[in-house]
């Protein structure tokens, strides 16, 4: 959907509206300097963004707009496509409300529809809350797993995008340690070293260097605390490199991330959530986004939560939203570029 | 030992002489910078040294002093007590060597020695390697285990500095990531919280406010990711609070250093190794200095080790080291201040 314009179209799903999805979209969108690379256009509810977007004291014109390619996508006007129309009095601030949780289903359920139409290039999601969605008999948890599903992917990894430099894969995510711990097999780690690598590979990274995490302090010290660096990571490795994946490690926790700021590597898998997510949040809170890779589009994602005890205050912090936004923008220009047949000239 | 002149008298440890330890001493005492904050002065060996300035191609007058505040402590000369003299053919660079070994174990002695008798206000200590003390004989494996047990101290923790805002202390150190977890109990994170507020407080902290980071993502969420948050850190919390702890947590891991960053804490205690590392690290890989509380005095240290890969070759960066012997001299600093007696006025 690339026209001559240049700009990727990105559908931005406004979020559960009970929280700070329409404050910290309509925000971002006053950022003049987003409009440079990227043609937005909100997913959502014009009464709600109009409320978001006066609690935040911003001038902005909403333009409804019934398909993406009919946006204006000008500095101080927001297109939006209105897939719901309620009123600002059905959707208090900060509660769970299942017409909140079926309304963000609906963002999404759209943002899948005109992305699988080439009507758009890229999606950037605001927060969803899980109470709300279950409250809606939504049948799925979150975000991932409804974008999984909905456009029947496998193979689904979430990528941390960090500034320019830094790019996280996730071995395990939402269990407890000790569950990680006992989830981290050689068949699991080369599972994500391949599809980290294809992921990246489809985002025109050539040859992308890939670096393990160790799980245990100095990668266990030559067995002195600890041996899964022998007996999963190593082999995994090994396995992935047979596969053709340019996959090092593993490499003490406390330096990879560092090595991959410095340039060494494309990206880190790390083994548990809390490794990748130190490691981002702690470098660059604000400029933290995440990435589905394995679905047919770009998606993006807020990693933060409705925060429902400020959402209504006009004091929700909109960098992480812009910097999804701008993620997605890249990531689609990524896409377009590395699936363009090379002319060889 | 503080006199008319201001600055603390800061002992530097050369460190094990076959790896990087003279070269990264000679390239942090030729910052002139140093020496506004503080009177360095080397235990080392004078010959060794010089082949270290030399390799790093600075031009630094070795000044041999016989006690501490015999230093002239002015940039461009290196003041140094001759703890040993070997001679450079002795000492290769890159093996393990009993003489290197012993040699370094001797200038922990010395520093020991002198700051008990008030002669050095500070210790900063460059690395040592394990296997070379072993090959001596030296009956400790590192460096804070040698400290504590030549000082008698009890309740000796390790705390990391990390630039002016970030420090972390640790409830589990050098074991498997298995072993971190079940070492977690009720009784160990309370006496690290006690252990934690009592050194900042030795240090001029006032009311010192300390936050638990989380075991498992999202702190448990509710349960739902592991139950250490409920069953271990919160039991934990209560306990450090009636002993008049301002502990808080526990705290998502992904927000606690970067909460700590923005100044809600002073610090904040790791449950493992590397959680705190990948914090620190990541965020500022350079200026992650350790420092050995419960001591009867500062001793500082840099967080990496001897480098034999890179030993000889005048490259290796001495930011940690300069960073090592700035805090060094800025917490003797606040010792000396928290252990003056207020006069009211």
């Amino acid at each position: 959907m690339e026209t001559a314009d240049g700009r990727p179209l990105v559908g931005i799903t406004m979020g559960d509206p009970a929280g700070i999805g329409p404050e910290i979209v309509a925000r971002a969108l006053g950022r003049p300097e987003l409009y440079q690379s990227a043609r937005p256009v909100v997913l959502g509810d014009a009464a709600l963004l109009a409320r978001g977007a006066e609690i935040c004291g911003l001038q902005l014109e909403i333009n409804v707009v019934d398909c993406p390619a009919a946006g204006r996508f000008v500095p101080g006007v927001v297109d939006v496509i209105p897939v719901t129309a309620l009123s600002p009095a059905e959707i208090p601030f900060g509660r769970v409300n299942p017409k909140a949780g079926r309304a963000c289903f609906e963002y999404i359920k759209k943002s899948v529809e005109l992305a699988l139409a080439g009507q758009l290039d890229a999606v950037a999601t605001a927060p969803v809350n899980k109470a709300a969605l279950q409250a809606a008999g939504v049948p799925y948890l979150d975000h991932t797993q409804a974008y999984a599903t909905l456009t029947g992917s496998t193979g689904v990894l979430t990528m941390f995008v960090v500034g320019d430099r830094l790019k996280i894969f996730f071995a395990t995510r939402h269990v407890s340690l000790r569950q990680a711990i006992a989830e981290l097999t050689v068949d699991r780690v080369a599972e994500v070293l391949v599809l980290a690598d294809q992921a990246l590979r489809r985002f025109g990274f050539a040859e992308p260097r890939l670096a393990v995490a160790a799980l245990n302090p100095h990668a266990g010290e030559g067995g002195l605390f600890g041996n899964e660096e022998f007996t999963v990571l190593a082999p995994a490795i090994e396995r992935a490199r047979g596969a053709g994946v340019r996959a090092e490690g593993p490499i003490p926790a406390d330096s990879v991330f560092y090595l991959c700021l410095q340039g060494k590597y494309d990206a880190v898998v790390s083994l548990y959530h809390d490794q990748g997510h130190i490691a981002a949040k702690t470098y660059d809170f604000d400029r933290t986004v995440s990435l589905t890779t394995g679905l047919p589009f770009v998606r993006t994602s807020v990693d933060h939560g409705t925060a429902y005890d400020i959402a209504g205050k006009g004091i929700a912090r909109a960098e992480s939203m812009a910097e999804a936004i701008r993620v997605a923008g890249e990531y689609a220009r990524r896409l377009q570029a590395a699936s363009r047949p090379t002319t060889g000239g």
